[in-house]
C-alpha cells in the first residue's frame, strides 16, 4: 500500500517533458536524430559529443518574457566528431528543421577523452612489447601482463608531441590479484598512447628505477576487512523516512521547493547545470541566477620531476563531469525519498546511451533554522530547517567527486563538494627521499602533493540581468586610538570596491579581510538599508594556484590565476579553459585569458556579467587517506544580503513557539515533524530518552 | 512496547555516577555541601559560582596510569562569593575532608554577571526617575514604563568608573505590546547600574537624540505570522528514527562511540568540556586531547561613537556559557534517539539549581564516508558515515550560540557553531547617516557591525603529553620556471615551522598559504610516512581582531590578537582573558598576554602545551538577519595526519561492495540502514522513487 502510494508520487515527479523545454538536455531520440543528420553528410566520423546547443540568452529571455509573442528557442545539438588522423569537427544541428547549421574541421585541438577512449588503452598497453619489456625490468614476467593496469589520462600537454596527434599517458599499476587495489602497486614508467593509430609511441622512463613493490596488498573490499576481523557490529540503524513523500514538485525539469524554483540541466562536460534560479518573495518571483555550474577544474600535482608535470587533470574539460558520472542505481548515497534523473549521451558509434539515475534530488533535515529565547521568561521560538539537495557523483580514474547543490529556506545556495576515492600514487624505493613533493602513505607508495581547484561559473540575474560585482573587505576605521574619530580604536566597516572592466575585473582571496564578493543589482536598493540588492559569495577554501606564473599549468588553467574573474556575458563563453582542453599548450591561454584580452576595456559594471570563482584545497597526503580516502568536504555559500526586507523563512512552521504574554501559541504550531521533542510520551518517529 | 525498550535503554545511559569521577561536574549535593562549608565561616556572602575545582593534571594522570597505587584526586569546589561593597572572594573547598583549602578577598576584580544579576536591573531601571525622564524625552509617558525593557550587560570597562564598583550598562528597548520584539524599538540612552547599591548611577545620553520609532512591529511569533497569511503547509515530514536505540554507551559521563572515548564535562563559564579524548586504534587506546573547550569569546562592535565602545561582550567570561545555557526539554533541536545530561549550579542564595537537559547527545547520518568505483567494470564500494554530536545552546541576551562538538568515524573532530537569535540594535533617525558603522535593517533600527571571536582551548595529548605545534604552509618550490629543479614551475610543498617559545609561540592566519597548524608528537613517527603523528587544525573563518592595536578591546581580549597562541601547560591557565573578566581595564592585559610575558622564554616544543585558537566571523548586518537571524554556521576541523597507518574507518560496514572478480560481496554486506537504495522492492525505512 505504501509502495503504491510511492509509485503514484513518483509518477507525478518525472523529469521528461514533451515537447522538451529549451533548457532540457537532449533526449536519446534527439541525440540519435542529430547523429542521423550528421551521418547523411559525414559517414566516416565517430562521435565525441552530442549535447544541447543551449538557447541564446536574448532569445530565451524574450520567449520567457512573452511566450505568446516571441518564438520558443529551437532545439539544437552541439556536436563534436573525430575523424581519421585525429581530425576534429565541430558543428551545430537544428533538430527541428533537421539540418546542419554549421559543421567544420577545427584545427589544432583535441576534444575530451571519453570512457570508451579510456577503456581502449589498457588492452593495447598489455600487448605492447616495449611495455612488456619495462614490466620485466621491474620484476613482472610477460606471463603476468594481465595483472598490469593503467589509468589512461590525456597527455595534458607535452611539448615533444604538440596537439596534432590525439594522445594519452598511461599511468601504470599492477594487481597481484584482480581484486587488489592497484594504487598500492604503481609502476615507475609512463607509456604514451596514440588514440588514432592505437599504438604506444613512446615510454617515459625515470633515471632512478623503482622495482615492483613487495609489500602486502592494502585493500578495503569486504573480503579483506572480513579477513582482518570483520566489520564492526555496533552501529544501530538510523531510519530516515518520508511517509508522505517529498515537499517538492517537478514540472518537467523545473523543480519547485519552498520558495525556490529552478531548472535542472545536465551535460557531458559540466554535469549539473542549474538555470533560471528564482525565489518567490511574498508572491513576487525574483530572479537570482540565470545559470550556475561547475565549469572547469584542474588538479595540478606538485612534483617537479619529469614527467609528473603532465599530471594536472582538467577533469571537466578533459574527461567530462557528465561522462564520468556515477549511476546511482547501485549506490545511491542519500536517504529518504529520492528522486532521480537520467543522463543521455552519445557513444563513439553514434548511439544514444543512458546513465540511469545520474542526478539525485532529495530533501534533508538541516537542524535549527532559527531560535531565540527571551532570558526573562524563557519564552522561545525554535524552527527546524530543511534543505533541498541536487547531487551527482563522478569518478575521475582514482578520485571521486561528490557534488551537492544545496538550497536552503533562508535564500542561501550552498555548493558542497566531497572528495573521496583513492590517491593518485607513484612508486618509490624503500627509504627514498621524496624531497617533500609527496608522502609515503604505504611502503613503496608515493602520493604526490596536489591541489583540487574548481571553477564555479555564476551567471547572475539579481533582480534582472544588469549586475555588478563588489569586492567586500572588513577593514579597520580611520583614526588611531585616541583620535577624535576613533577614540577607543574599535571602528571597523565593510570597504566596497566595484570591479569595472574585464582587464581589471579580477580579485584574489584575502583571508585577512574576510573578503567576500557581492553580486549586486545597483539599480535596485533595499528599501530599509538603502544598499543594492545582492547575493554574497562566501568562500573560504581559496588557495592560490601553486604552479608558478608562466608555468605550464598557469598557462593552461588561466581561470585559476585569481579567485574571481568577471567577464561581460557572452553566449559562447562557457568553458574557462577553452572548449577543447586536452593538449592545449597554454600559448595562447584559452578561455578566460583569451576572452579578457580580446576586449580588456569592456565594462563589467551594471551589465550582464559572469563571475568565475576558483576555489578548492591543497592536499598533502597522509597515510590515513589510503587505501581509500575518507570524504573531505569543502563548501561555499551564496547568501542574500540586502536582497530581502526581512528574514525570508519566517513562514516555516516552528517546532515550538511561546511568547511572553504566557500563551504557548497552540500545540498545533508544534510541527508534526518535531513533536517528538515536545509531546512527552506521545512519541512518534523517534525517542527522547531524557533521564 | 517500543517505549518500554526505550526506557530500558535510557536507564543504561545515565550521566551520574556514585562516587563521582574526578572530571564530573559538581552534583547538586556537592554544591550545597560546598556552600555549607563556606557558610560556616562566612555567613554574609552571596554566591557567584560553585564549580568543580578540576584535578591537577599530574595527579590525575598518575591515578589514571595506576589507579591501584596512586590516589584518586579528591573532589574539590572552586567558589566565588560576593560580599557587600562589591567585595569578591575566591576560594577552594575540599569536599571530602569538608574544609576550606583557601578563601580570601581578591581586590580589583568583578566576577561574571549571573542571570539573577541580569534580571534585577530591569525593575530598577523602570522606577528610576532619571530613566523615566529620558523615556519621556523620547516620547514614552511615565505610565508606559512597564513597556520599557533593558538588556543589562556588564559595563565591560568604562574608565570613568573603574572596577571597584560592580556595574552593568542597561541597553534600553521598548515593547508596544509585551509580545513584540523589543529590538525593533531600541532607545538611544544607556543607564549605568550599580549592582551593590542597586541604583542607576549615571545615564549616557547621546548628543543627537532619536525619538521612539513609530514603525509597526516586526515580529516572528506565531500570532504575527498567522496574521500575515500563516505558515506554509507544503513541508512533508522527515522522520528520523532509531528503533534499536543509539550506537553509543555511557559509563558515568564517559561516552564510547565507534572508536572514540571521552568524558563529557560542563561548567558555568565554558559550558561543554571534553576530557581524555582517545581513539581505539586496533585495540590500542591512543590519547589525542587531554581537554578541549571553548574557553572565551569576545563580540566587539565597530561603532566608534561613545558609549558603543563598551559593546564588546566576553560572553563566556562575563556571563558564562554554562549559566546561559538553554534547557533543551522544551526545544530540543535534534532528532532521533537523544540522550540528555543536566547541569547543576549554585544560585545567589547558595542553593543548588538544575538546568534540565543542558547537554544533548545524539547521532546523525552523515552522508558518504568513502566511495570508489573502478571505471573499468563499475565495481564499487560505498560506505555511509555516521557522526556523534555533543551539543548545547546558550542565549546571550539577544543572540543564540549553538555549539556542536562532532565526532567522525575517520578520527576527525569538528566544532560547528551556529549563530542565531536577534541582532543587537541601536536607534536611528529617519534618513540618518550611519557612516558605515551599521546597517538600517528596519526603519529606525541600526544594527552595528560586529565580530564574533571565539577562543578554542586545546590541551593536546597526541600519543602522550609531549607535543609541538607546527605551522604548515602550502608554498611554491624553489627555482623559477625553466630552472633545472623546477623546469615546469609546478613544484610545491608543505613548509613547516615549529613554534619554539611562549614569546614567539603565536601565528596569524594566512589564507594565501592555506595555513593549518599541526599539533604533533615529535617523539613518535608514522611508520610509513616517517612524519610525526599529529592532529591538524583546519580553520578557515579566522578574521583578525578589527579593533586596533592598543584599543580597549585589544587590551582586554589579548587572546584575539593572533589566530594561534601556544603556551606551556599550567593547571591555573584556563581562561584566556583572565579568571574574572568584567571590568578589566586591559592594563595589564589579563590571561594569555600575562602568562606569556611572565615567562617569555619558556619552551613550548616537545612539552606539555596548550594551543589557543581564535576564530569567528565579522558580521555586517543586513535586513534578512532581522527580526530573527537564520542560523549562520561556522566550523573547524581537527584531523588526524600521519596519526594512523591507514584510513581508520575501513571497518564501518559498507552500503554496497562489489569487486572486479565479479562477486558482489554478499548482500549481507549491504548495511541494513541503507538497503533501501539497493534492494529494489524490499523497501524499508524510505523510498527510492526512481523513474
Amino acid at each position: 500500500m505504501v509502495l503504491d502510494r510511492l509509485k503514484q508520487m513518483a509518477s507525478q515527479i518525472t523529469g521528461q517533458t514533451a515537447p522538451p523545454y529549451p533548457f532540457d538536455p537532449l533526449s536519446e531520440v534527439e541525440i540519435e536524430k542529430a547523429v542521423a543528420i550528421i551521418r547523411k553528410e559525414h559517414a566516416d566520423l565517430h562521435f565525441n559529443a552530442v549535447t544541447l546547443w543551449e538557447p541564446r540568452k536574448v532569445e530565451m529571455q524574450a520567449w520567457l518574457a512573452n511566450p505568446e509573442v516571441n518564438p520558443k528557442p529551437k532545439r539544437k545539438a552541439d556536436v563534436v566528431c573525430i575523424g581519421p588522423g585525429s581530425k576534429v569537427y565541430d558543428g551545430v544541428v537544428d533538430l527541428e528543421d533537421e539540418r546542419i547549421v554549421t559543421f567544420g574541421l577545427t584545427d589544432g585541438v583535441q576534444p575530451l577523452i571519453t570512457m570508451e577512449d579510456l577503456n581502449l588503452v589498457e588492452s593495447v598497453v598489455r600487448q605492447d612489447p616495449k611495455v612488456i619489456e619495462q614490466c620485466g625490468i621491474l620484476g613482472i614476467p610477460a606471463s603476468e601482463m594481465h595483472k598490469v593496469y593503467c589509468d589512461p589520462w590525456t597527455i595534458g600537454y607535452d611539448e615533444r608531441f604538440g596537439n596534432k596527434m590525439r594522445l594519452q599517458q598511461a599511468l601504470m599499476y599492477y594487481r597481484p590479484h584482480v581484486d587488489d587495489c592497484q594504487y598500492v602497486y604503481p609502476l615507475d614508467f609512463c607509456p604514451i598512447f596514440n588514440a588514432d593509430t592505437k599504438e604506444i609511441i613512446h615510454i617515459d622512463i625515470p633515471k632512478v628505477r623503482r622495482q615492483l613493490s613487495k609489500a602486502p596488498p592494502n585493500n578495503y573490499h569486504a573480503a579483506s576487512i572480513e579477513a582482518e576481523g570483520g566489520y564492526r557490529a555496533d552501529l544501530k540503524p538510523i531510519n530516515i523516512t518520508q511517509p508522505e513523500g517529498v515537499s517538492f514538485t517537478m514540472d518537467g525539469r523545473y523543480i519547485s521547493w519552498q520558495n525556490w524554483k529552478l531548472h535542472i540541466g545536465f551535460n557531458y562536460k559540466e554535469g549539473l547545470v542549474l538555470s533560471n534560479v528564482s525565489f518567490n518573495d511574498k508572491g513576487n518571483e525574483r530572479p537570482i541566477f540565470w545559470r550556475v555550474s561547475l565549469a572547469e577544474m584542474v588538479v595540478p600535482y606538485g612534483n617537479p620531476e619529469h614527467p609528473h608535470q603532465r599530471k594536472h587533470a582538467f577533469d571537466l574539460g578533459e574527461y567530462g563531469g557528465g561522462y564520468m558520472t556515477n549511476s546511482l542505481s547501485l549506490g545511491c548515497d542519500c536517504k529518504g525519498a529520492i528522486h532521480y534523473l537520467d543522463f543521455a549521451y552519445v557513444n563513439r558509434a553514434g548511439q544514444a546511451q543512458t546513465v540511469k539515475n545520474a542526478i539525485c534530488i532529495h530533501e534533508e533535515d538541516a537542524g535549527i533554522l532559527f531560535k531565540h529565547t527571551d532570558f526573562r521568561d524563557e519564552s522561545c521560538t525554535v524552527t527546524r530547517a530543511r534543505k533541498l539537495i541536487i547531487s551527482q557523483i563522478f569518478t575521475a580514474a582514482n578520485y571521486e567527486y561528490c557534488i551537492y547543490w544545496i538550497f536552503h529556506q533562508d535564500g542561501t545556495i550552498q555548493l558542497e563538494i566531497k572528495l573521496t576515492g583513492i590517491l593518485n600514487t607513484y612508486a618509490c624505493n624503500p627509504g627514498e627521499d621524496l624531497h617533500g613533493w609527496g608522502t609515503e602513505v604505504y611502503p613503496g607508495v608515493n602520493a604526490h602533493n596536489h591541489q583540487h581547484l574548481f571553477c564555479l561559473r555564476l551567471d547572475p540575474n539579481i533582480d534582472g540581468p544588469n549586475n555588478s560585482v563588489v569586492v567586500a573587505d572588513a577593514v579597520r576605521g580611520e583614526g588611531e586610538v585616541g583620535s577624535a574619530e576613533n577614540f577607543y580604536g574599535n571602528a571597523f566597516y565593510c570597504k566596497k570596491t566595484t570591479l569595472k572592466t574585464q582587464a581589471t575585473g579580477h580579485s584574489d582571496y584575502d583571508g585577512n579581510t574576510g573578503r567576500t564578493w557581492e553580486i549586486c543589482n545597483p539599480n535596485k536598493l533595499n528599501p530599509y538599508s538603502k544598499k543594492p540588492v545582492s547575493y554574497k559569495l562566501v568562500s573560504r577554501e581559496v588557495p592560490p594556484l601553486l604552479p608558478k606564473e608562466g608555468s605550464l599549468v598557469w598557462k593552461r588553467a588561466g581561470f585559476a590565476r585569481h579567485a574571481v574573474h568577471v567577464t561581460k556575458y557572452n553566449d559562447e563563453q562557457i568553458h574557462p579553459a577553452g572548449r577543447h582542453v586536452p593538449q592545449t599548450s597554454g600559448e595562447p591561454s584559452m578561455g578566460l585569458p583569451q576572452w579578457i584580452s580580446a576586449d580588456p576595456n569592456a565594462s563589467i559594471e551594471n551589465t550582464d556579467l559572469v563571475l568565475w570563482h576558483t576555489f578548492g584545497i591543497t592536499h598533502f597526503p597522509s597515510p590515513e587517506d589510503f587505501p581509500v580516502m575518507p570524504a573531505e568536504p569543502m563548501t561555499l555559500l551564496l547568501r542574500p544580503r540586502n536582497f530581502f526586507t526581512r528574514n525570508p523563512c519566517l513562514d516555516v512552521p516552528p517546532s515550538y513557539c511561546s511568547v511572553p504574554s504566557g500563551v504557548k501559541q497552540g500545540s498545533t504550531l508544534v510541527d508534526r515533524i518535531s513533536r517528538l521533542a515536545f509531546d512527552g510520551e506521545k512519541k512518534e518517529g523517534g525517542a527522547c530518552c531524557a533521564k
